[in-house]
């Protein structure tokens, strides 16, 4: 499925990303983006570098968005498991995050991420495993 | 080394920790504890239950915590890679993480870890790379 | 359910094990103790060590057969994914592995395991995510 | 650094590779190639199917001969961790195996791999973390 602007619009006025500074750019077809520009209450223990966590948090929620997007309307989806790699120094935002969809055998859903800094170098790559729920 | 009740107070007293609801309980000698009462803001989608990347920001500070207390005083670390398993639905706060250094190889510690929730139940689990930095 | 030592020998009776030089020494209840003396023609590129993937081998078999001990009899099990930390050069045979299911949530068994070398330092560790598949 | 058809013979001539059924094709700037055709001795618990542990020793040979080749001639390098999800039943050999570097940081290189089969179905994924080590 699709996701529209406003349902993008819908999904980023939420508390989380207001807190973190995280907006999804798009959502299609088992693929996903995001930009990130983190608050400075989320940039420590270092000043202007997001933790390790928020950046994961990014990944995560951007990885979700991308298996979502791969079932029919109304359904959920939930993280089996993650991992990260934090490749470098997360020094320049905003951060952009490209989730992509490699493979979906049943309910689980196989997953990809890099985000990229404002330089478009490599700071986290990620692959994730998530299971879709129906709503019913 | 040990981390003492007062460099536990000033650790603690952060904006990250403030923002989430974090608080490292005790630290030393490749093990780490810490709790977590999330705020309201950062348990999206389902209220009441932190995010997936909000779990795994506890995990990732109280495994840097414990690899970083096989060092000497003075030493910084930084996660390598990271993963998470998410083992079961997050309801129950407090959630407390306990970390455990399993191995250290020169500069790199293999760290362990888990969440329970308040009723005791494992919510997620972790295995994580760190590299120990010299400060100079 | 528990593996009876005839089972054991059925299971061990198989040309994988035999290639690489495995044995499952014990079964039951989510929990799976392998040992390994592996057979030269694994052990490249350095003599006396297995490769990485056969120290993988080993974990995967034996964090599987932790996974399906927690299913009722005639099920079978399928790894969905599984991360492996090389903690230590493994020089010192036989290797033997341990493997604990820490949660099982529906269908889905999460899996931890450890190899140890013949002095009992650590030199691999994982974390693993299985699916139990009805037989019928 | 690249590896000739000459480098390529020597490193495929070797007792792992023979005993399972593994070739690297072609190794250069970060970026490896190999193919497996499993011989039956590795395809178990299921007939035609190379065990998990197989494929995850095609992708960490892979994996690692992509590391190495950002390298100068003559280092080394180990695995710090790997994980791989196993997207689909592994059904029809040949497998390729394409391993791509896609960072590296100091000593430490960040690497993907993907396996498919015969038909060009995605049946495994990796991402992987190694260090460079010096010969002397």
């Amino acid at each position: 499925m699709i996701y529209s602007p406003e349902d993008l619009a819908r999904i980023n006025d939420n508390p989380l990303y207001r807190t973190i500074g995280i907006q999804v750019l798009s959502c299609a077809d088992g693929n996903a983006v995001s930009t990130m520009s983190p608050l400075p209450e989320v940039c420590w223990p270092t000043a202007g570098q997001p933790h390790g966590g928020i950046l994961f948090t990014q990944i995560d929620t951007t990885t979700a968005f991308a298996a979502l997007s791969t079932a029919e309307a109304g359904s959920g989806c939930a993280t089996v498991d993650s991992g990260i790699q934090y490749a470098a120094p997360a020094r320049h935002a905003p951060f952009r995050c490209e989730a992509t969809t490699l493979r979906r055998t049943g309910r689980t859903v196989f997953v990809r991420a890099e985000i990229t800094d404002a330089r478009g170098e490599i700071v986290a790559l990620c692959q994730a495993t998530f299971r879709i729920l129906s709503r019913d």
